[in-house]
Parts: structure tokens; C-alpha cells; sequence
């Protein structure tokens, strides 16, 4: 029997469970954590759900997610800070440091249209406005012990969801600020292109920045929505075996957890689910860590 | 009447144009230069498809596509060179110095189906295997004075396409060898989201390495295959001021080449789309030159 101790099941790979169903799931699957997001935290409220998962004898790896900071407008901004406060508080009180953070696109795009009529594409400015909610909000997470975990989402989602786009460039992000406070995390499917990924982890390891390593493959063809083109790991084209080398070579001890967005993963039963993310983790990524 | 003269057309904008039509339609429109397919002219032979553009009173700003370098097995090796040599002496003849090479996948790859068992998943000794094939061929293109033009793809191609992601990787594959002989070319739609992609235009300005500058939109939300969802200058959310200053910054003067794979452009009739290829160029592209 492997280790799975490490093995946390993000909800948003069981998407149509309930939290209850969820964390049954991988606690019967022998997992060691799980992965929240927000929506389910506010359901239950941050006590309760802490408990549904301390109950079941896991962890809560991280909560996804705050971010969403790219807004040019007074309001915007003023939304943005106040958001990212209760997401915080959220997230000290369902029991995890690690808050997730996806930054936001150019302000007013969409996945699902074109460019309105005199959006903003000033990816430059959208960037440093990243920055400055970051020295917004860590005194806030400081205070909560509560770390910001920058997440770098794959270059094909810089218009519409993140113009955080490598490793490095989080890194640059995270520089002013106390490690302990913002971190990074290394997901598979964002950067598993990068061709300065290896230096990257490295530089987040000597760093004390490697807040959490998600997992999930590359698909190929993309699905019809491209966000939900990721797979179980070992189907698609990712060399674990090397990132997972990299990431514990940069002395991350830390949960690995695996966060997929696929239609057909989402209609299957949430048990066999966990128990596909525990038989995969155990094949494809323990062996390296 | 705005100066069209360094403003291109590449065919593939108007896939289903014969040479002569799509030559016609870009002289009719006032450009002053077409980027060229292989298939094209090896279909009329590489004089007579020059002649055809000369004749048009155009120039060819490139020939696209070498490169398809990453095979592992001997055989693979010598067909890509042998190709690669066939292509360099293709774009000799029909009278450009610029090659535009995508440097191919992970081997056995496709964008159309997940990887088939055994399929070699090491991005890293692929990217080597890039850096080989390149020492094989930069003699033969000094010989025939045309010019290896390194394209990064999108990060969204990495795994099936080209293991060539970023502009500054790029120049670093590029500078072993003469400038002259292997350049790089920047499209729009490939590096728009790189955050080092001011400083990388600039680094490639300063070893004179910019062979191309390629142009066309980042379309939201992607058409049923992905890699067709490029639009015409300013559909999209890409900041043409800003790159095209930045490549003008850095000394580049040559033709400036819209490249646009579309399904719904290419159901246009070529001339139509000829003239709007030069009314954005106009618009979005020229002011900033």
C-alpha cells in the first residue's frame, strides 16, 4: 500500500460533489488532505467545514481562491481588497495558511467574447496593479498567519484570467514580501512549458516559496471549453518524474494536490475519483518525491 | 493614403487563395510584400513562383516553414535535415532570406489525440535535440545565404508544435551562431503575454537578430480548434502600440507580415481580406513604427 499521506483531492476535481461527498471521497480513497474553495467554505461556514474535514481525519491542503486584483477603478480596487480581506479570514478559519491566489486578467475581458469597445489592454499597467494590491493585502494576510500563494496560470488564460504567466514572474511578485506571507505554488498545467522551469523552482525553493504543487496532466485535443482540458495524471503529455524530481529537490515537503477541471472527470463518481488521484499520485509522482 | 509598403501579407491568411490570387490580392490592396508557403512553391517551382511575385511588383517578406527538429531516432535526424536542407534552397530560390523555422514537438506527438504509450515526454532533451539539429544546419543556410528564423510559439503548442515557447529562448538557442544566419522572428500572437517581452525585443534588437515581425490578434473565446483562433489586428486584446514601439525601439525596419489562421477569414474573399490586412496595419500597427 502506498503513502498517500501527501495526496490531497482538490474539490474542484469532484466539482458536482457536496463538500460532505468530497471529503468522504478521498478520506475512503486513503488520502491525507483536501484542497477547498471558497464557495464551499462561505456554505458551511469556516468552523463547520473545518471541522466536516477534521472530522474524516484530513487536512486542508489549501483554499481556492482570492486574487482577482487587476481592477483600474477606485471601486474596483476598494472590491478587490475588501474580497481578498474575507478570503483571508476565510481561510485562517477552515484550518489552512495556503490561500490560492489567480490575479485576474485585463480588466473587462472574457473567456467567452471578444474584446468590448475600448478595453483596456495594457497588460504592463494590469501587471503592476497586481503589485500593488499585493502590498495591500499582506499585512492582512500577515496578520491572519495567513500566506498568499501566487499561482502562474498557463500563458492561453492571460488575457481573460491571470496576467501572471511563469514561475519566475511570480517569484519577481512575491520578492517584497516576507516569505512566510507570499509563497507560490507550482502547478503542472501552467508551466510544465516553461523552458526556465527548472531554475525557477529552484529559485522558489532557495527562496522558502513553494507553498503547494498541484497536479494534472495536459490534454490533448483541448476540449471544447480549453480551461477543461486537463486530465488525471499519466494522460496526457507532462514528465512528472522530472517536476515532481525538481520540486523535491528544491526541498518542498508539503502536500501535492491534484486540482482538475474536466467535464468527464466531474460526471464520474467522486470515490472512483479519489481513488484514480490516489492510484495515480502513487504511480506517477511518490516514486519522485 | 497610408504607406502600405512594409506591410505583408502572408498566404496563409488566405489559405484557400492559389499563389497568383493571393499575389494579386495583396497588390490590388497596396501592400507591399507576401510571406510564402512551402507548398506554394514547390508546387510552381521556386523561380517561377518568384517571378510571379516580382512581376507583381511585391517582394517576398518570408517563407515559412522549416524547422520540425526534435526527432530522437537516426532516420528522424536525417529527414530533418534533408528537409530542412530542401526548404533552405527553397527559399533561396524563390528570393528570401528569411526561413521561418517551427521547431517541432514532443516526438510522436498530436494535437488531435492524447499521447500513445511510450510517447516521450522530455520537453528538456527535445529542446537539446532543437539546439543539435540547428549546429547541423546553420552551414547550410550560410551557404545559401538565407537566414534560420526561430519562432517561439505559444505556450499552448508546447507539447504538439513547437518546444520553442518564449523570444528570449529563442535567442538563446540563436547565439551560437551568426546573426546573419539564424535569426528570430516576434509574432504578436506567440509572446504577447511574456513578461520579459520588452526586454527580450530589446536583447534582440541589440544582436541583430530580428528577422520578422508577425502580426495578428489573440481571439476570445478560442474557435473549436484552438489553434484557429487568431483574429484581425484589433479584434482581439493585444496591445499593438506598445509591442510594435517596442520593436521599432529596437531597430527593426523590415516588412511587417499579418499571418491570421481563422476559419471565418478564410471563407473571405482574399481581396477583401487583403484590404483589411492593410486598413489595421494603417490603424494599429504603422502610427507606432
Amino acid at each position: 500500500m502506498s503513502d498517500l499521506s501527501r495526496c490531497s483531492l482538490n474539490s474542484a476535481t469532484v466539482k458536482h460533489a457536496s463538500l460532505t461527498e468530497a471529503v468522504e471521497a478521498a478520506a475512503t480513497a486513503g488520502l491525507g488532505a483536501v484542497g477547498l474553495w471558497r464557495h464551499q467554505v462561505q456554505e458551511h461556514g469556516a468552523g463547520t467545514a473545518r471541522k466536516i474535514v477534521e472530522d474524516a481525519g484530513l487536512r486542508v491542503s489549501s483554499l481556492c481562491r482570492g486574487g482577482f486584483l487587476t481592477a483600474a477603478t477606485p471601486e474596483g480596487v476598494a472590491e478587490a481588497v475588501a474580497d481578498n480581506r474575507r478570503a483571508i479570514e476565510e481561510a485562517a478559519g477552515v484550518g489552512t495558511r495556503e490561500l490560492v491566489f489567480v490575479v485576474g486578467g485585463l480588466p473587462g475581458s472574457s473567456p467567452e467574447q471578444p474584446p468590448a469597445p475600448g478595453t483596456d489592454r495594457d497588460v504592463v499597467a494590469a501587471r503592476q496593479r497586481v503589485a500593488d494590491r499585493l502590498a495591500d493585502l499582506a499585512p492582512i494576510a500577515a496578520e491572519h498567519d495567513v500566506r498568499i500563494v501566487l499561482e502562474a496560470l498557463h500563458p492561453m488564460f492571460a488575457a481573460d484570467r491571470a496576467v501572471l504567466s511563469t514561475l519566475g514572474q511570480a517569484l519577481d511578485l512575491a520578492a517584497p514580501f516576507d516569505a512566510r506571507t507570499v509563497g507560490v505554488v507550482v502547478d503542472t498545467y501552467h508551466v510544465w512549458w516553461d523552458p526556465d522551469l527548472q531554475a525557477s523552482i529552484a529559485r522558489a525553493g532557495r527562496e522558502g516559496r513553494i507553498a503547494g504543487y498541484q497536479i494534472c496532466d495536459w490534454n490533448l485535443p483541448f476540449a471544447s471549453l480549453a480551461l477543461n482540458s486537463r486530465g488525471h495524471v499519466g494522460d496526457g503529455y507532462i514528465d512528472f518524474a522530472t517536476i515532481t524530481r525538481w520540486v523535491a529537490e528544491a526541498g518542498y515537503d508539503g502536500d501535492v494536490e491534484t486540482e482538475i477541471f474536466n467535464e468527464e472527470i466531474w460526471a464520474a463518481d467522486p470515490l472512483e475519483t479519489a481513488r484514480t488521484v490516489g492510484a495515480r499520485y502513487a504511480e506517477h509522482v511518490l516514486p519522485h518525491l
